[in-house]
């Protein structure tokens, strides 16, 4: 059984870190490195992405594979990618033109460390590298399988999805918005790359239509408890904690699910979403405990 | 017959108009539209891919689909993905970060006309958008051939390509490169995605290891060659023909073709190349006119 609510959970904590040391070992090999000038752009690709992190979407897509059985190595290379997504909007939305962030995971963001141009180089790059490894024969042998990929993830990260999402979320800086808006807009700019982090693991396993549409169902949730959960962190976290600049979206004036419904009500609410997580997961009849805890997880986080 | 390098070619330039307007089509029915706040994205797509342009790449896929008797809607398809990259990349090349210009094709970059994150997100979205196209059974029903053309058009794109070409050409405003740095630089940040743009329409048509070889080798020489020229225009072109800013590479220190050869080696460079990738199309025995016509055109524009 999963543990309750309000309890730790090392066991959990113990397989994230095995699911993130693996999948950065994985990462490290497919970036690439040379003694040529343009060494200077995968330097970059590196820093926004072997920087940290919890590695939560390689731990959906890791977890959901193995729901149904996937090679782990190809289940690797699939979380990749998600994971090369994730950094890469990252590298862009901490750009001076976006949300201007200096710290990402206690370190300088990419255009800190490099500069502006090589950081939205490094983005692109990244991004490209995704689909590439999506492409190819050893992410799955059948190329029916590859091609749902490749769609599946460019919705999800496109004008439709992430891409679309953080358009709102600049011009929520500008005019207030409402919780639905807000939702629609996280359910974009977060939810929709989780989902595609949790079906990639039906996508590769070839799972039936009720279990990727259950786990899609439960990335949403995941994703927006995530977020709310995000903007209380963001109010009352303290930066050595979280690794970045706390306070940020309510010094821009950006509509949070916090300015929206006050501190409490996001916390019943960030609750709510997490136990209708844990719903969806029924159909896999407790075998997919692992992605239980992690919502769990989101609700006791602290950074 | 192909008419000689100094004679005009309305036929050309009549067959360039057909194909930039049946791509624009495409183009313009791939790209979304909403009532939704987003659609300030949607409209920063449209502003980056919908405001002229040669279309020089489409012309290659379409032209080279036609050698293997491609499905023309097929073909577009994969031309307007072709065009999305190539746009993207002009609208990042455009930002303040990067070139800094405010004109193109006479009118004002994206940036300028919406601004910068938005237009940092329209290039992101229109990249994406292109891998989804090409994932997609509308553009070819055999998923292996979708394959191919993602992750060629990735690797292109990517890293290794596009991308790490415009990390050179950046490092260039510092650093002074000789021939044959320029000249790699240029077939990684032109070259390799004008190849692409010719081999698509192999990969669409099942095409044999000679016949894309000699497609690719026509693109990489065409593509150097229009760089060449482009160096020579941007000395001494009038900005009223090119529709964006002149004299900018010299300005800007960069090091180029004119600069490291002068404008008279310069042009007998790129008549040697026009010769050479027309060379290349001998193995399609006279199937490939319009090719060897655009490499004649090449040396002949004025913008």
């Amino acid at each position: 059984m999963a543990p309750s609510p309000r309890e730790a959970d090392p066991e959990l904590q113990s397989e994230m870190n095995i699911v993130a040391e693996a999948v950065e070992k994985t990462i490290g090999h497919l970036l690439p490195e040379t003694d040529l000038a343009e060494n200077r752009l995968f330097q970059a690709m590196r820093h926004g992405t072997l920087s940290g992190g919890k590695r939560l979407r390689p731990f959906l897509t890791m977890h959901t594979a193995n729901l149904f059985n996937v090679d782990p190595l190809r289940a690797r290379r699939a979380a990749a990618a998600v994971e090369f997504v994730h950094c890469y909007s990252l590298i862009h939305d901490d750009l001076p033109a976006m949300d201007d962030a200096k710290l990402r995971r206690g370190k300088p963001t990419v255009h800190i460390q490099f500069d502006e141009a090589t950081a939205i180089l490094a983005g692109d790059a990244l991004l490209t590298l995704a689909f590439e490894i999506l492409s190819e024969p050893e992410t799955h042998e059948d190329p029916r399988v590859r091609c749902e990929l490749i769609r599946s993830l460019a919705k999800a990260a496109g004008c439709h999805g992430m891409a679309g999402g953080q358009m709102l979320d600049l011009i929520g800086e500008t005019e207030e918005f409402d919780f639905g808006t807000i939702s629609r807009l996280q359910r974009m700019k977060t939810g929709k790359l989780m989902a595609f982090a949790c079906e990639a693991g039906a996508i590769l396993g070839k799972g039936n239509e009720p279990h990727r549409k259950a786990l899609c169902n439960y990335a949403f949730d995941l994703g927006l408890a995530f977020q709310v959960t995000d903007d209380i962190l963001d109010v009352e976290a303290d930066p050595q904690d979280t690794g970045k600049d706390t306070g940020k979206d309510s010094q821009a004036g950006k509509s949070t699910f916090v300015s929206t419904m006050g501190k409490e009500q996001a916390r019943n609410r960030a609750e709510m979403l997490v136990h209708q997580a844990i719903g969806h997961l029924k159909i896999f009849s407790g075998r997919a405990e692992m992605l239980e805890r992690l919502a769990y997880y989101v609700l006791e986080r602290r950074a």
